[in-house]
C-alpha cells in the first residue's frame, strides 16, 4: 500500500525504498514537475527511457485546468498524463502564493484570482484534499502557507502556526477515507513543515506535524529566496527534528549542488523544474557542469553534450545539431535538451544511491561539485 | 546504390520499391517534412515507431541556417539529423519562390534575401547540387522555376523552358560525381516537371526531362492554388508521359484524398507539411475524418483519437487529455498528435499499398473517402 524504508545510512544521508500502489521507487529520489499534467515536452515513453521513476504535478494549475472534477471523470491523473508510475501533487498553495494574482489569506484558507480567467477561486485545506483525491495521485499534500525569503519573523511564525493547524484539517478529512477518487488506490498525505531560517520555529512546526504522525513530511519554505548557505543551515536540524522512519521531502529543490547539500542532511525526495526550465532554455547539465548551447563555439562541434551518456540525445544529436535547433526554433531542441536533462538527473541521483550503498558520499560529493565548477561549458565526459 | 522496379500494378497505380544507399522503402510512399532538419517536435525514434521509412528536408532552410557547410562537417544531414534512413532534399527553389523576399529570377538562376537576416543570396542550378551534395541525401531535385497557379501561360512556358535548362546544368555537375561530400554515398537526381495545367506544357517539360535520362522525375507547378480539379487533371497526364520504370514523386500533396488521386493516377511518392502542420493545430487524421480538438465536445471524453490505433498517442491519451493539453499550450501537445497523424499517414499509405497488392484500390479507395468525409468529427474506429 504505502511504506517506506531506510536500508542504509552514510553519515546523515539515508538509502531508502519508498513504496506506493504504483509501484516503488529507491530514495533519495528526484521527480521532475508535470505542471499541468505534463512533463514539458516530454512523453511518458521518454520519462521512463530517461530514467525517471516518480513525478509531480501541480494541484494549482490543474484545479484551474481542465479541472480536479474533469481529470477525475478523464480517470484520474495517472490516466490522464498517462504515467502508471509513483505520482505526487503538491496542494496547490505554493502555486497560490507565487503565482495567482489578488489572494486573500486567512485561518480558513486562500481566495485567490485565477491567472487564466481572472475568476475568485477559494481554497480551503480541507479544499486540497478533496481535489487531490479527485486528481488521484499517491501521495498528496497538505495545503500549508509558505511566507516568500524574506518575511519577517511573525510573519513565519503565523505561518507556522496556520500550516500546522491546516496539516490537521487535512488530515480530519483524509484519514477516514484516504483513496484517490477514481481508482479507489490508497494515498499518502505527507505534512509540510515550516518556520523560514528561525531554528525555534522548525522546531515548533516539526512537533506539531509529527503530532499528527502523518506518512511523511515535507520541507516547505525553502528555496524560496532565503540563500544557500540560509537553506542549508536549516537543513543541517531536520534530521534531528524529523522522524527516522518517515520520508522527507524537500519541496523544489533543486540544483545539482543543492540536492548534494540536502541528501548529505538526510533528505530523501526532491522536486524541481530545473532539468525541463533549463533544457527549454537551451542549457544542459553534465557532470562537467552545465552546456549553454546558444554559445557560438558549439556551432561545428560534432561532439554530443556529454561523452558516454547512454540518453537517446547524446546517442544521436551533436553539439551542433542542438544549437541549430534552438537558433531555428525546432520544436524538438527543448524536447531534446529536457531529455538529457532529465536523464542526467536520473543518473545523479543513481550516482548518490550508489555513493550511500559504497559508505562513500562524502569524498565523492566533493569531486563531483569540484568538476562541475571546474569544466563549466567544456566538452563533457562522464 | 539506387533502383527502382514497379512490382504490381491496379490500374495506373503502381506497388515499387525504392532501394537507396540508406535502405529500401515500399512505394507509394509518404514523406513528412524536416523543414530545418528536424520533423517538427518529433525525435527521429518516435518517426521510425510511427511508421516513417522516408524523410524530406528544405535545402533552402538548411543552407540559409546553420549553412551547408556546417551540416557537411558535422557528418551530413543523415548524421545532422539522426535519421539514418532514406532521405530526399529538395533544392531549394520552392522556397525561394514561396518565402524569400526580393527575389530577381533570370535565366542564371535567382537571387533572393534571406528571410533571417535580409542577407543576398544566390542560387544556381550548379549551387543547389552543390549544396545538395553538401547536405548528402540519397535524393536531390534540380533547381526549378515553379510560378503560382494563377500564372499565365507565358509565364508558365517560360518556367517550362527555363526548368528543363536547368535540369541540364544539374545533371552537367551532378553526373560526373553524384556522390555526396561528407559519405561518397551515391545520390539520384530527380529531375521536376512544370507546365501548370496546360496539356502541352507539361508534354515539353517532360520531353525536355526525359531525355536527360535521370534516375527519377518529380511532378512540380501543383498544388500552389490551381485548385483540386486542374490538379486531378493534370495528374491524368503523367503516367502517358513519364517513363513507367522510373519513381514518380508528386512534390507537397498532400490530403490523404488528393494522395489517393494521384497514386492512381500513377504517382510513387509524396511530401506534405499536413500531418505536423495539423497535428500542431490540434487537428487529427482518422480513418472517419479530421478530428478538431479544441472542440469543447471532447473536454470529458476519455476515448482515444482513433479506437485501435496502435500509435504511442492513442494508446496512452484521451481526447479530453489531448484537448487539455492544448488548451494548456502544453508543448507535447503539438508533439503527441503530430505522431498520431504521422502514423495515420503510415498505415494510410500502407492499405493502398496491400489494396494495390489486392487489385482493389478503386472501390477501397470510394470507401475510405466517403467515410472519411461522412464521419469527420466524431468518436473514431479504426
Amino acid at each position: 500500500m504505502f511504506s517506506f524504508h531506510v536500508t542504509r545510512t552514510c553519515g546523515k544521508a539515508r538509502l531508502g525504498r519508498l513504496s506506493t500502489p504504483h509501484g516503488e521507487v529507491d530514495t533519495p529520489v528526484f521527480m521532475p514537475v508535470g505542471t499541468a499534467g505534463s512533463v514539458k515536452g516530454v512523453t511518458p515513453d521518454q520519462l521512463r527511457a530517461a530514467g525517471v521513476r516518480m513525478v509531480l504535478a501541480n494541484t494549482y494549475h490543474l484545479m484551474l485546468r481542465p479541472g480536479a472534477a474533469t481529470v477525475e471523470k478523464l480517470g484520474g491523473l495517472h490516466r490522464f498524463m498517462a504515467w502508471d508510475g509513483p505520482l505526487l501533487t503538491d496542494s496547490g498553495g505554493y502555486q497560490v502564493f507565487s503565482l495567482a494574482p489578488l489572494r486573500r489569506i486567512d485561518d480558513d484558507g486562500v481566495v485567490f484570482r485565477s491567472h487564466i480567467d481572472g475568476s475568485p477561486v477559494r481554497l480551503s485545506p480541507e479544499d486540497a484534499v478533496t481535489l487531490q483525491r479527485q486528481l488521484g495521485a499517491d501521495i498528496l499534500m497538505q495545503l500549508d502557507e509558505c511566507p516568500p525569503g524574506d518575511a519577517d519573523k511573525p510573519a513565519v511564525a503565523q505561518a507556522v502556526r496556520r500550516s500546522a493547524d491546516w496539516a490537521r484539517r487535512c488530515k480530519e478529512v483524509w484519514a477516514p477515507q484516504p483513496t484517490a477518487a477514481t481508482t479507489g488506490k490508497y494515498q499518502a498525505l505527507f505534512g509540510i513543515q515550516q518556520g523560514g531560517t528561525h531554528a525555534d520555529l522548525r522546531a515548533a512546526s516539526t512537533e506539531a506535524l509529527v503530532a499528527l504522525d502523518l506518512p511523511g513530511y515535507a520541507i516547505g519554505g525553502l528555496s524560496v529566496g532565503e540563500g544557500s548557505e540560509a537553506m542549508r543551515r536549516v537543513l543541517g536540524w531536520i534530521d534531528g527534528l524529523l522522524p527516522a522512519d518517515r520520508p522527507r521531502y524537500l519541496m523544489g529543490v533543486g540544483s545539482p549542488a543543492d540536492i548534494l547539500a540536502a541528501v548529505q542532511a538526510g533528505v530523501d525526495m526532491f522536486d524541481c523544474v530545473l532539468p525541463t526550465r533549463n533544457g527549454r532554455n537551451a542549457e544542459a547539465f553534465t557532470w562537467t557542469g552545465q552546456v549553454r548551447l546558444r554559445n557560438a563555439r558549439w556551432t561545428g562541434d560534432d561532439s554530443p553534450l556529454e561523452v558516454g551518456c547512454p540518453c537517446a540525445t547524446c546517442r544521436q544529436f551533436s553539439r551542433g545539431a542542438l544549437r541549430h535547433y534552438f537558433l531555428a526554433k525546432e520544436m524538438l531542441a527543448p524536447t531534446l535538451v529536457s531529455l538529457h536533462n532529465l536523464h542526467f538527473f536520473s543518473a545523479f541521483l543513481a550516482a548518490i544511491r550508489q555513493a550511500i550503498t559504497d559508505g562513500d558520499l562524502a569524498s565523492r560529493a566533493e569531486a563531483w561539485l569540484a568538476r562541475m565548477s571546474a569544466e563549466a561549458d567544456s566538452p563533457g565526459n562522464v
